[in-house]
């Protein structure tokens, strides 16, 4: 058994990103709502059956999907931060490169776009852990801000961590965004600004 | 000329009148999109070319529902910031009453809430007007905050309104609020807090 699972291993590997690469193509392609598994097999050539041993249901393929766009959307934005010193400037980043990287996923690749809607209406685990990241990545931000001295430290951190997020979420959720076009441009600049007058100590 | 049109005055002000109230049940029953003028008119027991003596399409019903529907929304949200004292109360209230009194309108009458979503996405002058408005109350509660001392005077108060009304519009706008309702219970408390330390002198 142990053997067997063994040798399989790299080559499930390499199947799985197989299929998840033709589906990302075919999904850009024709939508994912509109395809199905059986468009999905003929379309790479493989049988529906070879690609149910590997993944459960269009879901699964697509949440892999999901899971890739938003670990790109997620590395965009680590970088951003990463880029200046200082948790206010940080801070700031992260309003931007949340708002200009969810747009690029939106204005891109429309289709790709289709499925992140359909992970955050079903709230599939990779946009639920997406969310988690993204949490975690304020609340560092936080505590070096609370640690130098450039934030207050009166408010318990959950619920600053959780109250801004509420005020970014409307950008960073691809439901959200699709009303808030008119406001992208300005609204990261407004509401890093009223965010960091909110954390003055 | 003169004596026609001030005659015609009244009677026609009583016609629209009828006129929306029949729409307004027609459409709560049968939803806005799938009803036409046509519809309409038999329901009403007019003919369809009197409908368009007084409104030259559906969507001029519409909006004067949606007028109607926005005006009761706003009565609720003043009512609310007008029962308590002090500046950082009022603001407390227009968040949670703008997310209660949004909420009643999608949770109440779900036709009737579409007539509200159309008015947003096709941003109809109503919900134009409701936005200005709205907006209104909120510049005055920060001047008079600013006057009494309990909110900072350095942010030019322009931008004040603009970051506080972008916190607030995914709840007060219902294309958002449909994706908002997980956090409806928790996010006018946690973002009216947030905006009060923003506020702090």
């Amino acid at each position: 058994m142990s053997s067997e699972i063994s040798s399989r291993g790299p080559a499930d590997h390499d199947v799985r990103d197989q299929i998840v690469i033709a589906a990302t193509e075919h999904f850009s392609l024709y939508g994912y709502s509109k395809t199905t598994v059986s468009d999905l097999a003929k379309a790479i050539g493989f049988s529906k059956a070879y690609i149910y041993k590997f993944f459960e249901s269009k879901q699964a393929i697509g949440e892999m999907i999901c899971a890739n766009c938003l670990q790109d959307i997620e590395t965009e934005i680590r970088t951003a931060v990463n880029e200046v010193d200082g948790p206010s400037e940080k801070l700031r980043r992260l309003f931007k490169a949340s708002v200009t990287a969810s747009l690029r996923l939106f204005s891109d690749d429309r289709k790709l776009y289709e499925i992140a809607a359909s992970a955050a209406t079903e709230q599939w685990q990779a946009a639920r852990d997406y969310e988690v990241r993204i949490k975690a990545l304020l609340q560092d931000i936080l505590l070096e801000g609370r640690q130098s001295g450039d934030f207050e430290r009166k408010t318990p951190i959950d619920e600053t961590a959780t109250a801004i997020y509420l005020v970014l979420r409307p950008y960073l959720n691809p439901l959200l965004l699709q009303h808030n076009f008119d406001h992208a441009d300005e609204a990261p600049t407004h509401l890093s600004s009223l965010v960091l007058r909110s954390l003055s100590p």
